[in-house]
């Protein structure tokens, strides 16, 4: 059976003078990976109508499927549609279900439709409407000497929307696919060229239709195996069988066999053992807080958090003492154990976690450089703290620390379960 | 003189899967772009040396400057050093330099050195080697049939390191470049077709050397006008002339006339009036905490949090009534005002933010529907509270939250100017 394979452009100025990034093309391919589709080539173009033609001139060559996203909107900039009628030698028409939906969202709003709202329910007469549902823009469909071209909306959710209703749905429609398996697994602790050589072997052994992935993130690393095949029957034992093989060696650094972040690792640790948690947070201001608050359901193990950014508040709402403060200041052993005591007071949690240190770029000090950090993890009865020295941006010192203190905290509640 | 154009080659089939988005190609393009050098186009490649070599042979068609990323790790998967050294028929070499870089790196960190590891010394044998002060893969700059060609890793850090400090002056050394001129501003309150309706005129005028872009993000608009010009001196002066037009349109949804972020904004307003700001967050988690902290010198202005996830958080931490969350709910007008006057005590601030919802996808009601969320602002004596309704998803709602927050703290602290 012949593979099917795909390529995305993305349309717009803001992604080549990089003011804004694109996390389309990432949801597009995702999905479509998840149906056996492999994405050949992403290629990001100008908002002019030559490099748009030129685009789709380049990938339709090579390509079953070509997705474009962006350009598509009310403004003088958005200039798909006109490069999609000059491509396919086609016009502008009116579409009936577009107009419709165009006064529909507009009634809702309660706004007055202007000519240049109405001009949203044009489209190139070769094309099949897909309903959006979340905005006024339609999504295309194009069947054009043998490759499907899809045009949608920039803005994320009218695309995701767009991509889960109709794209996907219509491609399987479409194409006989293969089956895909991606089993992903996350490590810490060991740097990706350790792994590499204690992998090697392992890696030699792979059949060609099993690939390893070493995707390293904020100081872990994450493998995958990707296999592709058209008989799923085969493929999912056979690839679960090496992947098993990959957790006995990577043991030591495992921390959870599936595609997930430590946040969402630590999430459904807690979840199954029905344990709470707080976190009292100087340096990363909020992020594990954040972090954890994204998971949907977090409130099922997350009381809350004391950010405690200025020494008043580590004072007055964690019970941390001038006297420490004075002593050993805010960057501290001291100061992170008594703000981790504080909060897990506080909040009432069974687990908490503190951190304490100098993000950058200012703020530093001989004995204590920008990048000098201070975590404690643990419960009552129970804490660990340590010292971290991170030498990046402060972006990437916050995140790092965020990741650090998720991981130390991780370790202890598995150490617990062990002793149990 | 001639235009100089560069293509972004991004390599790592992560990117192809959608497991890792792309941020260091809008870097890149970002930093290319202060130096006058517009990104023709960016592609996204497969880790196989076939897709890399494609990818060269077609970009350098029409690219004067080809900036390559990843593929140059320890590991199987890293493949762009033998893909280039096919594409300019030359062979790998160890570098000196590049060899005692890799020693260094792991004296300095104690730990042993592998096979492995000294490869990453290895260059195409035409290269000339840029010296990464951060990690063990060289940077690598090519001269070949007229285009340059430049390789660094895809480790964001590196490779920012590495455009700063070597990238960028090797590029003004070998080509004579253009002005460019950027001005940004940032509404809110107003969709980008009433915009463009309101600009229509204004577009119109524009010379054909300036551009009017339409940047729609979180519910509010940029627009940012773009000049590129071979003499400096009058592009300026016309370009902050059209800017001042632009800015007296749009002046009744103008946040900021810089391109900065609502957050940035806020910071900049609250340290010019030497004010501080605390935020009491229950659907938002953190994020506005760290949309703050994430700001160098943050701590000016911002003295900290309670994030009051459990209602026991918000008794505790904030004061709020047993009563009002009986008798209200969490998410209601008098539970956020009292959240937000907890926060003004408890923190010892002159500004407050508090807000409380359904981010979903679950814990929706039909009377409080998922995306239903109450936001308080304001300050001792002056508190304003709004019920707003989101309908997207998790992340976006606490996005959309978060941005409305900030911007109604905005207008409550210009309000307050106004009287003084």
């Amino acid at each position: 059976m012949k593979e099917v394979n795909a390529s995305i452009i993305t349309i717009g100025d803001e992604l080549l003078i990089g003011q804004t990034i694109d996390t389309n093309s990432a949801f597009i391919a995702k999905e479509l990976n998840k149906i056996g589709i492999w994405i050949k080539r992403k290629m990001a173009v100008a908002d002019t109508k030559e490099e748009i033609i030129q685009a789709l001139e380049l990938l339709s060559k090579d390509s079953d499927i070509i997705i474009i996203t962006g350009g598509l909107g009310p403004t003088a900039d958005d200039i798909t549609k006109p490069a999609l009628c000059e491509f396919f030698k086609s016009e502008l028409i009116i579409n009936e279900g577009a107009l419709e939906n165009v006064k529909t969202i507009f009634t809702q709003l309660g706004r007055i439709i202007t000519d240049r709202n109405l001009k949203q329910a044009e489209v190139p007469s070769n094309c099949k409407v897909l309903d959006n549902k979340r905005g006024t823009a339609p999504g295309m469909w194009f069947l054009h000497n043998n490759t499907i071209y899809v045009s949608l909306p920039g803005v994320p959710h009218e695309m995701k929307g767009l991509i889960t209703d109709a794209v996907i749905p219509e491609i399987k429609k479409t194409f006989a696919l293969p089956a895909v398996v991606h089993k992903t697994l996350l490590t810490a602790g060991i740097g990706e060229s350790d792994l590499a050589d204690k992998l090697q072997q392992f890696e030699d052994e792979l059949p060609a239709h099993i690939k390893l992935a070493y995707l390293p993130s904020y100081g872990m690393v994450k493998l995958r195996l990707s296999a592709k095949n058209y008989d799923l029957e085969d493929l999912e034992p056979e690839v679960l069988n090496y992947f098993n093989n990959l957790k006995k060696i990577t043991a030591e650094w495992l921390v959870i066999d599936e595609d997930l972040s430590i946040q969402e690792a630590i999430f459904k640790i807690l979840s199954a053992k029905n344990k709470t948690l707080a976190t009292a947070e100087s340096c990363t201001g909020g992020y594990i807080a954040h972090l954890i608050t994204s998971i949907a359901g977090s409130s099922k193990i997350f009381n809350g958090s004391v950010i405690s950014y200025a020494n008043e508040a580590k004072i007055k709402l964690l019970g941390v003492e001038d006297n420490t403060l004075e002593s050993f200041g805010a960057v501290s052993e001291e100061t992170v154990l008594q703000m981790l005591d504080g909060v897990l007071d506080q909040l009432n949690t069974d687990y908490g976690i503190a951190t304490s240190g100098i993000m950058g770029p200012t703020g530093g000090s001989d004995e204590k450089p920008v990048g000098t950090v201070w975590i404690a993890v643990g419960k009552k009865g129970k804490m660990q703290a340590k010292k971290l020295k991170f030498r990046f941006d402060r972006k990437r010192n916050i995140e790092l620390t965020a990741f650090a203190a998720l991981n130390m905290l991780r370790k202890l509640v598995l150490e617990d379960e062990e002793v149990q």
